[in-house]
């Protein structure tokens, strides 16, 4: 692992995802660029001190040399130090599994881009909430064509943390989320807009052509946008709305997509993720429960307890270092290396995670919504 | 009665309203424009076949002749019938009592306007979800600074009963919603996003100064739009997203409004009217129901059973019935005119429904977005 | 209308639901044993001073010698005054409409259902949750076998309202029902159980045959129960669970009905009128909602407004006075009497009301509960 | 771990919730007693072949002469297999996380009892219901006074996955769960009626005096009871209704808590968990949300994620695994054994999990309720 330190949030989230399903074991470290800290927290999570390193670079050359070395590492640091690290690691064949947004800018986006396809090694971004089984199962009704020809995508993310100036008052989440040098040009439409984005593209299957971008700062002296109103249009003739916001008071991860097609809609919520409503036009509304009837064998194989007992967000997040898993141990099974003992003997089509490209998306997203606010909201091509 | 008879629908709506308090008694009507209609219609209401006439400008002029006229007339047309049924009674001194959108073009909402300025008589316009008891309280709260500064504004109105092409299937009322000649420009925009931007602003207080609007026709061969979907801005810093559909299937009349300022946020849902969710930031949410604690003096005085006792549409509507014979009864104790034995003998500052003014802004909106949308969403002054 | 003077709750319920289908016009009242208060409230609602009774034993008699003599009374006084002015009204065949329980005693109940049975006239007790066009729905799909051979009943009225002492700080809708005097022997269970009991056996269509009780009175100095613990047994092998009660703080009018059969389950909750879920067995969940897609027609025939309008309690009630108007008119049409115009020109079977017969069932409930909850809740046989 | 060997449920549930926060390595199980499937289980599981047993006898023997031996085990055997395996291990001083409900029999649970006083070693009960941060929160506020003088308890864990007769149809985990020689005299009763009754005691901190049951078996050839009705008396004066089902069609795993004393009331359902209901008598209700305002340290301290991120079954489950790590650490720590290197160094009267002794209270329910509803549902002594 690289980032997550005492003191971090997401790092133990990763932990805790790849650690329930037992797929993974943490053995080495670079948890954090102060030397005192990183040795710390490695003694805290009970790493070896031999791979508790104090930089990723050091990290990268020493396991890539060991007979026992990683298979893969998480990275789970601010949006600057995503593409370091992670072109550090797949250099030497090392997979890669990544925080999202992909990086901070574009540029370094096209670098790791590139390094990825020349390395052997994979990689995969943590959209976590691709990982819900009611989310797949929405993809995979979408796919089957139930709500008919799609025309609208209602996509939004509201959370209200941000609502007071919470990064000049101590909040090391806040402060680099909202500070251009650590997350890019993007603030809440970054942080968050990002997970709508990814969100809608996983379910509907499409991509936006163009956007039309209203962002605002609210809080006075935020440099990066706390709130986003974005129009959509897609090549199909679909349009949509996406919101993203962190200054929305009452919202925790209100996390919300609804899709509407010509025969029937579709509505999810990240707060209650094991109910997905289904709407055929001029029939009853139907509640469809993780686990319960009616489930497809996407959300099926990726369901860990009886319907009515809740998964929730850490489940998710297991979901995607569980695929994770089964993609290496594909590809090992495919080159004849890897150490795992796994299940998977060969590729498996059901295996299903957000890749660079899904990264690039994002960003692409980014530039284009920050664009088209500076042009008073002009459409901006995708 | 102006419209209303056999097969129409918010006739029977505003009739139930009227009745509702016991402040209205039909006496008489011109329910359509098909003579044959207008008098079985009557018949039907049991009306003094002397007072069931065939045109509007007879019953205007009749009444307005008779010792026990009429004192209002409630005009329930299509919106290009609003305007000269309305001048012809405004003319004479009768109030009026509006369904909106107030009429089917600019220039009838111009002459309308200057028609009841130039009256004595009160025009009284039915955007009837401002009716709603937490409506008013949500409105009353804002008024007294509990959720702060006002930032974003977050409204729509989703149903789906336009979801197919059934205006060519022999539905009265989707034939004159989806035909411009008798709705005017706007199709959903016109009939239920004016809700949407009449709602925001009557809890807001607020009213956009621009808009940049993205308007749709799904279904083939309908010439209005059958989705709107609005970027607001406010004079005040404040933003907004307003959302009209018609084609979202699975929603019956999802009208919802969202609204967070620097302080808290409220949030309410016309399904589910009974009910006004408040979030002030880093406190608890709280749940404020009709009836309930916490309710504010102008929710109070429109409530009629105690709390737990859903009221709903109907009694909404009949709260602006209610508010009009209030203002109406004022007005004759302050002319020394009419016949009402009201308990109303002054001017109630509490008094409170949509105006022509409203209409006004109404109308400015849907010409306002129809001319963004044509400029490819181009924001628009309002 | 008998009581509902000022000061009364429910006779203005009364007096919204008999107005608001126009089906009933009020024209005298006895609505207080108080003369001032009697002769006041009749002047307030505009009564003709000479049909402004100070006893209903003078109203009845007089109203039955006018010629344009009411039709039918609504009885709306606490429950010890049921049973004399209604038989009074009865003798003169004056329909009644009354307020539930049925009598304060067992011996006023059988009396006066003797007296009904003499009588020419209807009698209509305003068990108004009935009315509710979901519930309608509930009993039609019980009736069509679509939740199967029924196994269990769960049902419960919880309220909050007297979690507190208050008939002792001057509630007057608290005196009286904390008063045997006035109440009978039943509190909670006289006033919401029976509510709960009878709505049980209108969905279900079954009787329970025997009932366990235990009846608790929390508040000290309080003389009736405020909270029922009951245990149900029905003839056919259905089992049960009834809870009433008005001490169970953040119940507003919290009656909810669930029933399970072998094939499926109903859920309906008075607090949200216009849903039922309905979940057949090893299916998704559906919501039906009033209005919406497969309503059936006893539900349809009873619905105003349409599907995402909501309607609440008092079209509710004012449907029981619809059914009562009907069943009025097809009586008068069969006996060739009567002044009414009304469409119902024979008896419709798709009529509904609860009548005498349901309020006998009711009180044998009430004294059913008090011998056992006596008898350290053995089971008494109904 | 004793039992979870291929085709079992609870054990796999078991062993995500030990790997989830890293407290626990499974490295050595009697999966089964068919040697078979045990040592095809323990190769799955990645297991030694070596610590891979065919007894839990051999298992326990073994384990404990090694150096390196288990510190705890997992039981997740039916209800019949507790006892023994329990005993063998406590004897050793092998600290014992067991399933519920205690045992099969009233006997062994005292037998199990006695070797439990006479151990050294800890015995945790997987209530895990009780692992909620919501229901600790509630637990908390209780405790706190916030609801005041406990009045009513309404506990019900409602399921539907019995409502027809799969035991005869090949499910195994109905097979053994209807089945009186590895069930014991409960059958619903037993197997989620215990969760309701630890739960409601859990928060609430009073244990009922008495109990009335009225037990059905519904399913025809079914020997043990499907749904149980009880009634609940405390001997402070409270009151209670239980119910659980498990052929209640439409409800998954709806365990549901409602709890109101003089000054208040707390709800909470297991199927949205990340919630709790809180009723302050006369003012708005609170929704207090995991992770959100107003959350308590017992609640706290065993959150895992921000609030708005759902945590689930898993996690709770997770949480009395964490517990009875930091337990054992104490233990260790105190006596000076044990190979953890745990950060729990002394006594921390913060942790807390079901014990044995809840398992004697739960075992007495069953008996209590199965004498109860044989007696025509009298009121037993609990």
């Amino acid at each position: 692992m690289v980032g997550g330190g005492q003191g971090a949030f997401i790092g133990a989230v990763h932990r805790m995802a790849a650690r329930l399903d037992g797929a993974f074991t943490l053995v080495a470290g670079a948890l954090s660029s102060a030397p005192d800290r990183a040795r710390a927290s490695g003694a805290e999570l009970g790493l070896d001190p031999a791979r508790t390193y104090t930089s990723f670079e050091e990290m990268a050359k020493r396991e890539a040399r060991r007979k026992d070395g990683i298979e893969a590492v998480a990275i789970v640091t601010p949006n600057h130090l995503h593409a370091e690290p992670a072109m550090a690691f797949l250099r030497r064949g090392i997979h890669v599994i990544c925080d999202k947004p992909l990086t901070a800018t574009m540029a370094e986006a096209r670098q790791l881009a590139r390094a990825a396809e020349k390395s052997g090694a994979l990689f995969i971004l943590t959209h976590n909430y691709t990982g819900y089984p009611m989310v797949r199962q929405a993809r995979a009704m979408v796919a089957a064509g139930d709500i008919g020809q799609l025309r609208l995508v209602q996509v939004e993310y509201a959370q209200d943390w941000l609502t007071e100036r919470v990064e000049a008052t101590g909040s090391r989440q806040a402060e680099w989320r909202t500070d251009p040098a650590r997350s890019g040009q993007g603030g809440a439409l970054g942080d968050i807009g990002t997970h709508a984005f990814n969100l809608a593209a996983f379910v509907t299957g499409e991509d936006p052509a163009a956007l039309s971008a209203d962002l605002s700062s609210f809080v006075p002296g935020r440099p990066l946008d706390d709130n986003a109103h974005i129009l959509l249009r897609y090549a199909s003739g679909a349009r949509g709305m996406l919101w993203a916001s962190q200054v929305a008071p009452g919202n925790e991860n209100g996390l919300r997509l609804r899709v509407y097609g010509d025969r029937g809609g579709l509505e999810w919520s990240q707060e209650e993720p094991n109910r997905l409503w289904f709407t055929p036009f001029g029939e009853q509304k139907r509640l469809i429960t993780r686990g319960g009837a009616g489930v497809l064998a996407p959300a099926a194989r990726v369901t860990r307890v009886p319907a009515g007992h809740p998964e929730g967000y850490l489940e998710a997040f297991a979901t995607l270092y569980l695929e994770a898993a089964r993609a290496i141990h594909a590809r090992q099974a495919a080159t004849g290396t890897g150490t795992g003992t796994g299940t998977g003997t060969g590729p498996d089509p059901a295996v299903t995670y957000p890749t660079l490209d899904d990264g690039l998306k994002g960003m692409r997203f980014i530039a284009a919504a920050v664009a088209s606010s500076k042009r008073n909201a002009a459409w901006v091509s995708l």
